[in-house]
């Protein structure tokens, strides 16, 4: 893949990424996209002058060694700060997710002065990736929007789903027999993340692999989006 | 492979029945194996009536409709109660994860009266599968033990690693330079769940998959454990 731009086509450069590798998308592949290009795409990457810190940003920046510009971006993106603690913000985004920095990001954005925020709509950048390879190849893919997200509890960060197209993210299985014939109660694995995870794999932040083609695995093709991933916070227990 | 029992040599089960199928392992494979199996081998399956309940557990089974003996195996397991919500218990386990039930689960066992416990020490579960892999087919692998957790804020689970041998579980980027040349300030991927979570595609609970082998991705080798996994109770943020 060259570098992305502002405006660019990124489902058209993978296409023909994919095919001078050697590796054309087929009907039934899973492709995993990386955040960082599709907001590269969609002019999310911004100069950090853009972002007159609050005083409240200031603040918390002064207290923990941050760019007070970077951290008022932290806050215009989130509408709600989960935890605030040990210079660490943790918040809810507008689109529902909780994660560290709201998803704003320094690495890898083109420039020393510039920041990476999330995707507007990142299901509609899933869409518009899986209409492109069905308007130009023929093909009924998946596509998700992957980002890097860190986990209470576990140390390490691993590539979740956080925007798609073509598929169901959850598979409940509720309902379904186990192998004795006990119907199971509470199990809705969610192959949208482990999709994402296994592609994650293949793309180490340090490295210029911004598009993972997962093959062969059957995923159940449908209309789903990465908002039904998205616990409601009436529903959560870590609000 | 064959339905597990008690006393099993799992990893001799899988080695034939990898053999047999015409996948024998390799050198440098990633072998997932999840933890219903390795519990069943090693006699973490337990009749429910050896739980007899406390009144806790009368109580909090009574109010949510739980069956007693099992809810008595969730405390038993568990050296804290981060979170008792809704009927949902969410435990610290004594191996330090933080999960649904403390991992007690009836489903696939083998039975309806039984249940299964983690593993006393899902690490050393691991290391004794990689050892006999080393000692048989002559192979280093890794050796991941695997189990399917819920998240806070998002819906559905996703396989992660709860034991491992032969692999360094987390890729910390942190001083590398970014595509930009800029140093990366907080980046630590995490391998081991993702490989978990690749495998967790291959493995969905119905279905009788116990083993999955990941190969092709050149995990850094090393004398790893899920512990380090394991985000200490004071650098945690949801506590």
């Amino acid at each position: 893949m060259p570098l992305v731009q502002e405006g660019d086509d990124i489902a058209a450069l993978a296409i023909e990424a994919a095919a001078a590798q050697g590796t054309p998308f087929l009907d039934g592949d899973a492709i995993v996209v990386a955040q960082r290009i599709v907001s590269k795409a969609e002019g999310r990457v911004l100069p950090l002058d853009e972002f007159a810190p609050s005083p409240f940003a200031l603040e918390w920046s002064e207290a923990w060694d941050k760019d007070p510009r970077q951290t008022e971006a932290v806050l215009r993106e989130s509408v709600r700060i989960v935890r605030q603690m040990k210079g660490v913000l943790i918040t809810e985004t507008r689109h529902g997710f909780v994660c560290a920095n709201s998803g704003v990001d320094a690495s890898n954005v083109g420039g020393t002065d510039l920041i990476s925020l999330l995707p507007v709509d990142p299901d509609a950048s899933a869409r518009a990736f899986r209409d492109t390879l069905r308007e130009r190849l023929g093909i009924e893919a998946a596509a998700i929007v992957s980002d890097t997200f860190g986990r209470p509890w576990r140390t390490g960060q691993t590539n979740i789903a956080i925007g798609l197209a073509g598929l169901r993210p959850l598979r409940p299985l509720e309902g379904l027999p186990d192998l004795d014939g006990r119907i199971m109660r509470v199990s809705t694995p969610c192959p949208a993340d482990e999709i994402a995870g296994a592609a994650g794999l293949s793309m180490p932040k340090s490295e210029g692999v911004p598009v993972v083609i997962v093959r062969g695995y059957p995923y159940e093709r449908g209309e789903g989006t990465a908002r039904e991933i998205v616990r409601s916070f009436e529903d959560d227990l870590f609000p």
